[in-house]
């Protein structure tokens, strides 16, 4: 994370934000009087009207090329939708959340006017998130040349109904182990503080050049979190005798059934995900939050 | 646990095999040729020839009534099918393994004349452990009158694709908790040692009347294992926010799908299983060898 | 747990209070005036000054022998000094916090008086929690005819120095197992939410007639937390090779160092603790907020 | 880790050598008898007898400048002893077992011949490890200028008679949060596998620039390691409630006692730790037996 006070003009604003939710459109109203009130160009995701806001309608997925600057209302997994959507052009992003602090989407509504001020003044901090893609090795066949882009994870799980997953692990090629779980979970840092979390990793600062491979549920007690450097490559392979087939999933969308022999390559992507945040943010004061730590005696009798 | 040494009379032996395993066919032979060089009616589950051994077929689902003793061939596994199919007859279940120890099937080929020399002889421990069933409560109907019996546990998971599952857990209509997790294991103490251990679960006594409600990867991180007697009744109610859908099975097995607004009661059955142990059946010496325990200095690198 | 509503006649009540604490002297004088004004004999322990408050002062050593029912003002840590003072005497305990709900100080100050009007007319709920006793056996020497009383646990660990202790387990002098690790915690149901719980055992219901073993920092991965039932003599025997000797603690109090080749045995108790709870008392809604359970979405970044 | 294979000239051998241990004896005639063989140089630490095996006693504290290249005998714990004596010179160690795999110590004695005929022609694998020193800041007074050297991990403890630890954490001046806790442990990738491991840390590749903060038990059970970058500063703060004082070691080894308001400041040391493996070496398959790792089915029932 790296202070940015230069005087970037960020012209035009994309609006990604949150379907269904009675919250956002009062934000939106907020929000967007705030930014034409500027004199920005404002554009908005083609899922909300565009009409009732007075600004202009853009398919989502040619936001991050046409804005300078995209504006994510909602959760982080709204955030986790737009990264997706636009980090492949560089263009940063800012999450305003509806009344509840995620780890990504740190502006209160409240605070939009302020930390517009700010960031419209060049008074902010910028920070690069490192993603993943994960890419498809069907048995016998070649790598898909095409991979899929993660935030927070990759996982390789097995079906509901079939109680384990036969696997073995690779970096770069390297035989790291065979696993029988539930499945596996390959983080990035700010995927450790998700899913990875709750299946036993640890978290890893958003600073760090690195990935958790976390196995979900495994049969050998001694197999545990495991953390590498992200420019390594991570191959799970599914191995002939699974029962039931495993499932492919990135950031928790649906992505791919897998069968027997099928291999997922999970590497660095080539481009990172910038976010911006109000000046005096504060990443371990969000953990302590997020975490509940340090209020007081969570977990004794005494 | 209670040592038995009366003069106990087992006149007809029922056997229940695993399926197309080549050690199973060596093994069949000299155990049926071992039972009917003592005298007694033999009875072969009809999933394998009863010509081939020279003994009587019988169905699967007949073997528990016609019994005195049913004689194990397998792993673990082939013991939850044998035990789920014969324990309501309260016929007692002894498991020779197929050369590798497991938690229950604890005779090696090896031992089978000398076991059988001694159980026969009334010399052997007698064991009885609890199972439970599962019984569906469809959204808005009443509680199906007849349960899913378990001798591990059972589990409340989401599907594959979905990645987190709402439910409430409740004892004895008490409400417990809500959570948000992939599922939730309810395992007897038998169980405790097989999946509930996975998910992070204690290892429980085979002698304690007791479950374990272990959550499989919970959001919130304080959300940990519960221990409860065995005589309450423990409900799990999936939450009507679910995408998805749910999937409960029991000992592995898939039974049914939930969908929202459904719940899973979870009682002691009204039986136990009875398992027949050689002389010197030691519970934590198969517990150390089925999980490493103090072989050297496993964790840590000094 | 059993709802008690006999017309039991609480006329002496006991009063064990907290050292030190400037909230004690206001709930202190609100208590005294209460239970005085409804005509009860009122003693206090001597570490208070009885005439401050009009009531009589008795050793805390006489406090159980001399009271129908003793008062608890303070944390959870004041009722546990309180329960091993009083529970040899069979007299219940009811606990008054200073305005932060505990696991077993129930009562806020504000409701102290519904609550005496509750529970002065028979209208409470009793509840029994079990207790353990330790007691050591030197090396070559006979087992110490006086144990030590815990309510939450006993501990047996290293010292600061010594990164590491070697022991043995044993259940009725079956062995257990050989462990190595920073230590072993032998916890009550009562105690399974306090230092059992930071060192990765399960909540155990308080109901239940169980303790927990949980290992602390244990070198084995596997050598996880064993429950067994609460009629059990669980001995640990530190081992020969240790370098810098063990301590053995009872709730969090030194007791005694230990040597190579001592035993600590700990066993139920032969009474127990006996807690008075308001009227709709329920336990795991004190679960829900010590644990902060239920919290919206902890641990996820989504 | 880089392959090495240029033409080193290692001609001055120091040898380091465990203690009192019989197999030692053995392997140090057999490890001179080659080297003097190959008309190498040999200094042997100054805790054995330099005449037993006719080559030139050196005291402990100047074998790392004496010598090309350090030969340690013995387990884990005496690579750790030669690593914090000789590594400020920058010379490599190479590690000997007396039989059993260690995760440094990865020669086996038969193999010797063999591995020094590769070494010595420059066929080896070189790799750095990172260190770490931690200096003492006493309360009210400046930073030790002497930091402690530690290869596996620096540990701020609890003393074993107070049961818990109220400790801030810092990085880079930043606060991180409060604890409650029996302790802290701060380890390098290499000590991941150590003391960090039994506390519930992951494992980190030994190539990583990381460390990982671990708190032992916390009270607080989101309470998760931390990764962090290496280059960063982490300072453990003692807070003022402390009852009993805290204990700092490093690597195992007793340093110092600490007070309220007493702070460690835990950062990378400005040289690393050098080793040398045979060719072939291979780190996950370390790890795989060290673990356990897929060595069937460990943790389950079934």
């Amino acid at each position: 994370m790296d202070s940015a006070s230069m005087g970037t003009t960020f012209s035009t604003i994309g609006i990604f934000a949150k379907h269904n939710d009675e919250g956002v459109t009062r934000t939106l109203h907020a929000l967007t009087a705030d930014l034409l009130g500027r004199g920005k160009r404002v554009l908005i995701d083609d899922s909300h009207s565009a009409a009732d806001y007075g600004v202009i309608a853009c398919p989502r997925s040619e936001l991050g090329a046409a804005s300078d600057m995209v504006v994510v209302v909602g959760g982080d997994g709204t955030l986790l939708d737009a990264g997706r959507a636009v980090a492949a052009h560089g263009v940063p992003l800012l999450g305003i959340n509806l009344g509840r602090l995620g780890f990504m989407v740190d502006v209160l509504p409240d605070d939009m006017k302020t930390t517009f001020d700010d960031v419209f003044a060049g008074n902010y901090i910028a920070e690069a998130r490192l993603m993943i893609t994960a890419r498809l090795k069907p048995a016998g066949d070649d790598l898909d040349t095409e991979g899929v882009l993660a935030i927070n994870e990759c996982v390789v799980r097995n079906q509901a109904f079939a109680r384990v997953l036969d696997f073995d692990t690779y970096m770069n090629g390297d035989f790291i182990s065979h696993h029988r779980a539930d499945g596996m979970v390959i983080a990035t840092p700010t995927g450790s503080t998700a899913y990875a979390l709750s299946g036993g990793g640890p978290v890893m600062h958003p600073g760090m050049n690195a990935l958790a491979l976390v196995p979900i549920c495994p049969h050998t007690l001694s197999d545990r979190p495991l953390i590498v450097d992200a420019h390594h490559e991570i191959e799970i392979h599914v191995a002939h005798t699974i029962e039931g087939g495993a499932l492919y999933t990135s950031d928790g969308q649906v992505s791919q059934g897998l069968a027997a022999g099928d291999s997922v390559v999970v590497a660095r992507a080539p481009y990172d995900l910038h976010l911006i945040h109000p000046p005096g943010y504060d990443y371990f004061n969000i953990l302590r939050n997020k975490l509940h730590w340090g209020r007081g005696q969570q977990a004794t009798g005494v």
